[in-house]
C-alpha cells in the first residue's frame, strides 16, 4: 500500500482535478492509474511530473513506442515492478507484439551481462568509439 | 587498463581468431574493438558471448537499431562507460541522429526519476495493469 | 516470508536478547522490528550490525532525522522495499512533515534523473569542482 | 570526453545563452559547468531539466543544504563521478563541514549495507511501518 | 504473477517439452520452475539461456557451490526476488549451510557499503593493484 | 583524485597511525593502500569499518577467497573502479587462477543477465522455493 493517501479521481482540488482531466483527456482513458493518485498527494510534484512526461514522452525523432519500450529497458534494469508494469502495458497499447517483447527483454539482458563483463574486466575505450569534435 | 592481457587480432589461437575474422566480416570492419580482445583471454566467454550477440542483436521483430538504442539505455543506467561509447557510436552508425539521441537520454533519465517515485511512494499496482490469461 | 526462521523477543538467546532489550530501550519501544529478529539467526551479523548502526546513526554533526532522511534517499534508489518502509516510519517519527517527504522525494527522483544524464552524455568533471589539497 | 559538442558560454544561441544569463545569475557565478554546456546541444532538455532543478532545489520545507547532501547521497550510490563532484562541491559550498561530509558518507555506506541483508534474507515489512489511512 | 502466459510442463510444443526434459533430467528433478515456464513463450531465449546456463553454471576451475553464492551475491545487490529465493535454494541443496549463507550475506552488504565508501570519497586506484603484462 | 586530503602512513595520528600498522601487520605487507588513507581523514569511520573487514572477512564457514571473490563479484556488479581493482588483486594474491577469474565474470554477467530476465518477465516464487520452518 502506497506510504502516502491517494487522491481519487473526481475527490480532488481544482488544481489536481485539472492534471487528471487532461491524462485522461490525453489518454483517451475513463480512470487515472495509481501512480497520479499518489503524486496528487504533491500538487507540485504532480503537475511537474506531468509536464516532464509530456515533453519527453511526446513522439519526435524517435516514435512513442520506441519510447515506451526504452522506458521498459529503464525500469526492468532497475527493477520497478511498477513501472514495469504500466509501461509494458503501454508500449503494448502502442502496439508492442509478444515477439517485440520477447526480443526487447533479451536485449536488456544481454545488455545487463556484457555491462558487466566490460567492468568487470576494466575494458579501455577504444579511441574509434570517441566522437570527433572541431 | 584492462585486469587481462589483450590479444590481439593477428596474434591468436586458431579458434580466436575465427571469431575476430567473423566479427570483422559481420560488421564490415578492419579492426577489432577492446571488448572482444580482452573477452579473448577466456576462449570459453568470447565465444559463448558472441553467440549470444548474434542472436539478440540481429534485427528480427525489433529492427538493429532500436536494439542498439535499448542497449544504450541500459548502459547508461547502469554506468557502464564502455558500453555507453561502444553502443552509443553503434547507433550512431546505424543512423541514430543527434534528435533521436537527444530524445533517447531524456527518456532514460525521466524513466530513472519516476522508477524512484513509484518504488518511494510504495505505488500498488492497478489491476488495470495486469495482463489476464485464460 | 524470510528465508531463515526468525528468532522472537523473549524466546532468545542471551547474547540475542541483551540486543533485543537494548534496541527496545534505546528506541523507548515495546517491541522488536523483523530486521533484527531475522539478523537475530546470526548473532555475530546481528551484534556487528547494531554497534554499526548505534554508531552511524547517533546525532553528531548531522542531525537524527537529516540521517533517517539519507537513508530513505539510498533505500529508494535501491529500491529497497523493507528499509523504505522502516526508515520512513523512523523519519516520520522524528518529524519529517509531509511536506518534507514530498521535497526528500523530488530530489532522489531528480537525482536519479541527472545522474543519467550526466552518465549518458559522459561529461567531464570541471576543473573547478575538484578540490585542491597543499 | 562528452559525447557531444559542448556549447561555450558567450557562443550560444539566444534561448541557450538565456539559461547560461540565468543559472549565473542564480548561483553569483561568473562561470558555467560543463553539465550545461552538454546539455545546451539540446536546448529543449536544457530547459526542461533547468526548470525542474528550479523548481525542487529551491529552499522549502527542506533547506538548500540538506537537499545537496541528499543528491549526493543518491549520486554515490548510483556511482554518477561527475554528479558526486559537483553536488559535493556544492553542498560544501552551501556549509557542509567536513564531520557533516564524513558523516553523510557513512550513512550513505551503513544503508546500501543493511538495503542488501534486508533484501539478502527477504525481510518482510512489520505492520507496525506501514501508514494507517482511513 | 507474470507478464507473459507461461507454458506448462507436459503441454509444451516439442522443442520446448525437449528443453524441459533436459532440465529434469540435469537437476534429477520432477518439476521444472517458473523461470523456464515463463521464458518459455520465447523459445528462442529459453534455448539460448538453458545454454548458457550450463556452460556457465557447470563445475570448473570453481565448483557449483560457489557459483551459486556467487549467484546470490549478485541477485542480492540487484533485489531480484525470484533469483535469490531460487539461487539461495539452489545453494542450500548444493551443501551451503547456515553459517555459510550468513558469511556470504555479511560479505555481500560490506561489499556495498565499502563500495559506496569508495565511490563517494572517490579514491584512486593505486598502482600496486594495477597488473603489469608485458 | 579523492575528495577529501588523504593521511600519509607515518605521518598520521596516533590512533589512525595504530590501524595502519594493524593494517600492515595482518596483511604482512609493508604498504598501506589508499582506500584507508582516505578513511584517516574520518578516524571513527576509519576503526569503524577496518573493524567490520576483520570481522566479515576473516575465514569462517566460507574460506578466504571465496569471499574475496563475493567482493569481486558485488564491485563488479555495483561498478566500483577502485573495488572491482582492489579486491581482483586480493583475490590473486590468495591463489584466484584465470580459470577461476573467467568463471567467476562469467557468472557475475549470467546473474545480471537472468536478474532482469525474471525482473522484466516479473516471474512468481515457485512454492517450492521458499523455506519452510515450523
Amino acid at each position: 500500500m502506497a506510504l502516502v493517501k491517494m487522491i481519487e479521481d473526481g475527490h480532488a482540488s481544482v488544481e489536481v482535478q485539472a492534471v487528471f482531466d487532461e491524462i485522461k483527456t490525453a489518454r483517451k482513458s475513463d480512470w487515472v492509474n495509481n501512480f497520479w493518485k499518489v503524486l496528487a498527494s504533491s500538487p507540485a510534484t504532480m503537475q511537474r511530473i506531468w509536464s516532464n512526461v509530456k515533453l519527453v514522452m511526446a513522439p519526435g525523432a524517435l516514435d512513442a513506442l520506441t519510447k515506451e519500450m526504452v522506458y521498459v529497458a529503464v525500469s526492468v534494469t532497475n527493477n520497478c515492478e511498477y513501472c514495469i508494469h504500466s509501461h509494458t502495458a503501454a508500449a503494448r497499447a502502442k502496439g508492442m507484439s509478444e515477439e517485440m517483447y520477447a526480443e526487447l527483454l533479451a536485449v536488456v539482458g544481454l545488455a545487463n551481462e556484457t555491462n558487466r563483463l566490460a567492468n568487470g574486466y576494466q575494458i579501455d575505450v577504444d579511441e574509434q568509439f570517441k566522437p570527433k569534435f572541431d
